[in-house]
């Protein structure tokens, strides 16, 4: 018996969800830190400030200020901010040093139940990311870690930044789908709150140290989600998987 | 040495280079037609017929007469249309039955060395589809054949149909890449053309019986592409993979 009967598709936030951005943001980020002889900045704190940066960029996108533009360009243009704001001017960086740091977002690893989890949930139903990264950051994240997603969908392809509606609405429709047939699984109460507006079913798994080990933020379900679990192998055991 | 230096990413051509449509057709529509009592009608006849209005129903959307239309429904409304000239009224027949057939295109078997040669191109290479097929499609037909994509791309991804110059140069363009870094694979000399056109580089790859036994087109390379093949693992030898 299934949490989400009926459902097809799974369809995964994926930065915070599946994979652990901010220790991977913090590990590329130390290596260019100590390069560049700023072992004194805090490679966390960087990462998160960066990180800051992100939900602002794609809301120029989102109310229509600037045309669809992929996160790789947007976390490129962040990440200049984030160096100024660290007394780094990055016009004195090599541009393939920061391109090299840019794509440290295409390097991040999964958390260590996501892809047993994945494998398990894979035969019996479509998996594909429904998160802001775009089409080649994903691509590379996968191929990288070993990810075993169906097609690599999201902002990018629906042409459109979560939590706006068609994220959601067109993600089912490339997938031939109802929105009732495909479930949003995402460690943001925020996300799934989206989802469910659209009329995609819901599942919350926690991912407590997201934002490090005083995270205030996510630590439960908000909401009566259609499942909720605490790991992606509790997630296929929801699922009769 | 590879016969492509330089080239980061290989995207195929799906129908006909990767996977043979015309027995994966002919096999569904046998079993189709022997349940309408319609066991008279040659398969791979129907099959034929079937393909030969794939591009003048793509026609309609290059030319700007109707929007992009994803290829699932263009293949949908062209059973109709194949249906009633082999005298079968599809008015008469359930809706299951006819997306059953129609998802036929989901479920074409690849040619024998081509999982073979994606597996030893994949380590040094991305891997994609550049197919006028739909996502869902092509997601679909790796999920059941296990086709090692490491994203699915093609002319729904870039919102144009090949040949036109948009599906090659939005396609390197997901990908991070210049045109020259990215190579098309194909057995058709025509999308080859229209590739190196938009600036990509081109590998043929030889699939004589594409159209049967008796195949009188793309026989050979008609110019001097920069890799060609006479299989996938032949074309992954020429990579030095």
């Amino acid at each position: 018996m299934s949490a989400l009967p009926g459902v097809k598709a799974l369809v995964f936030d994926t930065f915070g969800t599946v994979v652990d951005w901010r220790n991977g943001i913090a590990r590329d980020a130390k290596t260019f830190l100590a390069r560049h002889g700023r072992g004194d900045i805090d490679a966390h704190a960087f990462a998160d400030a960066w990180r800051r940066r992100y939900q602002p960029a794609m809301e120029a996108v989102r109310s229509g200020a600037r045309p669809f533009t992929r996160l790789d360009v947007l976390h490129r243009e962040n990440l200049d901010g984030v160096l100024a704001d660290h007394g780094i001017d990055p016009a004195g960086i090599t541009a393939a040093e920061l391109d090299w740091l840019n794509r440290a977002w295409h390097r991040l690893d999964p958390w260590p139940d996501a892809i047993p989890g994945l494998l398990r949930m894979r035969p019996k139903h479509f998996l594909a990311p429904l998160s802001n990264g775009n089409i080649l950051l994903l691509a590379n994240m996968a191929k990288r870690a070993g990810i075993p997603w169906d097609a690599i969908l999201g902002a990018e392809a629906a042409q459109a930044y979560k939590p706006q509606p068609e994220s959601y609405t067109r993600t089912a429709e490339i997938l031939g789908l109802a929105p009732g047939e495909v479930a949003l699984v995402a460690a943001h109460n925020g996300d799934l709150a989206a989802a469910r507006r659209a009329g995609l079913k819901t599942a919350f798994v926690l991912r407590a140290t997201e934002h490090g080990p005083n995270q205030t933020t996510d630590t439960h379900a908000e909401q009566d989600w259609e499942a909720v679990a605490s790991s992606f192998e509790d997630l296929a055991d929801r699922l009769g998987c």
